[in-house]
């Protein structure tokens, strides 16, 4: 029996999980579940699966839950309650499916416990991959993928060995403007940036896709999980999204993980690894496909991944100021403060701004990130 | 320190098994070389490599070695001399490349010798798979497939358990003919069926491509070697070949192995497993091919491909049939006997004669052999 608490259980990745949860509910027990403000649906979820406890961002939001949550039920709230439930249930692994920056305190205070890490807030690993990895070995604790990319290198990589990579390759679909210019990305929408081809996402990471800070962001979690160099890791634009990333190996020989876009089957694999398990997920007919494309990446096409490329190859605090700023321009495109390409603008500006901090710690990081995020609000 | 025998040294396995060993020659000894009736080749190769013992398939052609070959190397001759080198030396791998069914009985002496088995005669899985595959269990000797499509499943394979798969799916090229109608094979030539698109092949492997019987005979090897039923080995068609293979696992995740068409990274692989080394292959650049393509496979057009799975599930001495007429009626094509389409028939109405042996052994094995090839020859 899994016990799972899962950080971000109303989002996309959680309620996934718990489909997957529900579907062998004997092999599952529901330790806790964090939500931000969706109280209805945090309740729902709590009256199915019983947890022990249960996280809201606020007060009023944990007081509104508690007259509808079943007994045994507790409820807790904010960051302290995040960390709370992260760490303190009897779970075994932490799902961390919480969009953004704010899964950090609670991610480290899950290791710190002894719980295996069923890592799907890449920000974690973006803004303090050198605290989270040190700490997760001198723990002993599993870090185990659930982005699709990071679970196909994870599954590429099965009964090999790590000195034997040559190179890794993350695909990316290119997002819902890939068959657009520059040029022509002048006015697009928030209705269209939302229109993703392939994955169904959050709102931030169907953004994140399009200008390709997502892949980045990937790209800097890469490095962190497996522990490679940058030149070590390369993407590749790959439309439909079959392909989900490969490792070629030093005799050139290439394994990849292919599969139907369905992330309840890289959540599912970080439940069940090693074992795999039925999963509701539709078989792959490549037949019926025809054919698969692949383009070179154009990082002048993308800024957004050149940018995270060289916050990762600066590293220190650099990739949290690329985060932090690209969260808030991203959150200032959806509110239509800005336009979808000054969200590169600003995030080029705040990085031009930040004065580097060496070995940044979780104070320092917490501290450049909100430095990045005022400045990136204010431009 | 590897130490190897060849069997079938001077074919297109052997020489690129040479190739891989002549660049990394610290870390190989060969302790035996057999070859047909390449005499030149053979006593060049055992200048290079110095082996212990060499053979040739008759004694005047190891009389005719003789003079020529390296002083320590002695020269054995036959169907007793490829038992001899197979078994006797200190090898601790044979490599069994010699193409068609005398490989048999070298391949089983070798197990019997305890020697690791890198497989790349299929036709000792096809004919006597039940023989094989037991007596290496039971000796504890691993077989290791060279096949590429084998080593790719092989190789999908690490680290997963076998209870994990789903299906596993064989790529085939389609071979010289794969654009074809049936009605446009009449009146093909040899020099036309010899031409295969993508690998650089020996002509009876071609032809078994371009007839499709070749991949009938990788799923009854892809049987033994993986402990699979005939329902959960499947066949797409895939023109570029750079697939070379891939496994569904029960939660719908394929894991595939790739890389351009090179012999040598099967071959490296079986000889350096579980470690990987670098090899003389080239890279494989997807944005580069732009694309790949799928198609279903249509056992009418290939009816070869449906007597393989036919004689596979029917099991007993039939795979054995299934083989020998091919083996026969191809010849009798290369040899401008029969036309292309005509394999076929002959196979066709071999298998239709036979009576089947319930459990063959070696002799029993042997003999069905020897009666189809009869029975093919005379059609």
């Amino acid at each position: 029996m899994k016990k799972l608490t899962i950080l971000g259980s109303t989002g996309s990745i959680g309620t996934q999980t718990l489909d997957i949860v529900g579907r062998e509910p004997d092999r599952y027990r529901i330790e806790g579940l964090a939500a931000g403000s969706n109280v209805d649906l945090l309740v729902r979820q709590a009256r199915q699966f019983r947890p022990k406890t249960v996280c809201l961002s606020s007060k009023a939001l944990a007081d509104e839950a508690r007259p509808h949550l079943p007994a045994g039920t507790k409820a807790v709230f904010g960051d302290e309650g995040l960390v709370q439930i992260a760490a303190e249930t009897d779970a075994d692994t932490v799902m961390t499916a919480i969009v953004g920056s704010r899964g950090l305190p609670a991610t480290l205070a899950a290791i710190d416990a002894g719980k295996s890490i069923a890592l799907a807030n890449k920000e974690t690993l973006v803004t303090a991959g050198h605290l989270v990895m040190r700490r997760a070995a001198e723990r002993g604790v599993a870090i185990l993928p659930v982005d699709s990319e990071h679970s196909a290198i994870f599954q590429c990589l099965n009964g090999e060995r790590r000195q034997d990579i040559q190179l890794i390759t993350l695909t990316a679909s290119g997002g819902s403007f890939r068959d657009r210019t520059r040029e022509e990305l002048h006015g697009v929408t928030v209705a269209e940036a939302l229109n993703h081809p392939n994955w169904s996402m959050g709102a931030k990471v169907t953004i994140d896709s399009a200008t390709m800070a997502n892949k980045g962001l990937e790209v800097i979690e890469a490095h962190w999980l497996f522990g490679l160099p940058y030149d070590r890791i390369e993407v590749l634009i790959h439309p439909e999204s079959i392909i989900h990333s490969y490792v070629e190996f030093v005799d050139r020989s290439v394994v990849a993980q292919l599969g139907l876009p369905d992330m309840r089957v890289p959540i599912q694999y970080a439940l069940t690894y090693p074992e795999r398990r039925v999963s509701p997920a539709e078989p792959l007919d490549l037949a019926k496909l025809s054919a698969l494309h692949f383009r070179t990446m154009d990082y002048d096409r993308y800024p957004c991944l050149r940018f995270a490329y060289e916050s990762g190859r600066a590293g220190k605090s650099v990739p949290t100021v690329f985060n932090a700023a690209n969260e808030t321009a991203v959150a200032r495109f959806l509110n239509g403060e800005i336009t979808f390409l000054q969200i590169e603008d600003v995030i080029a500006s705040v990085l031009d701004r930040h004065e580097i901090v060496e070995v940044p710690d979780v104070t320092a990081i917490a501290e450049v990130d909100a430095w990045a995020r005022r400045t990136a609000a204010s431009i």
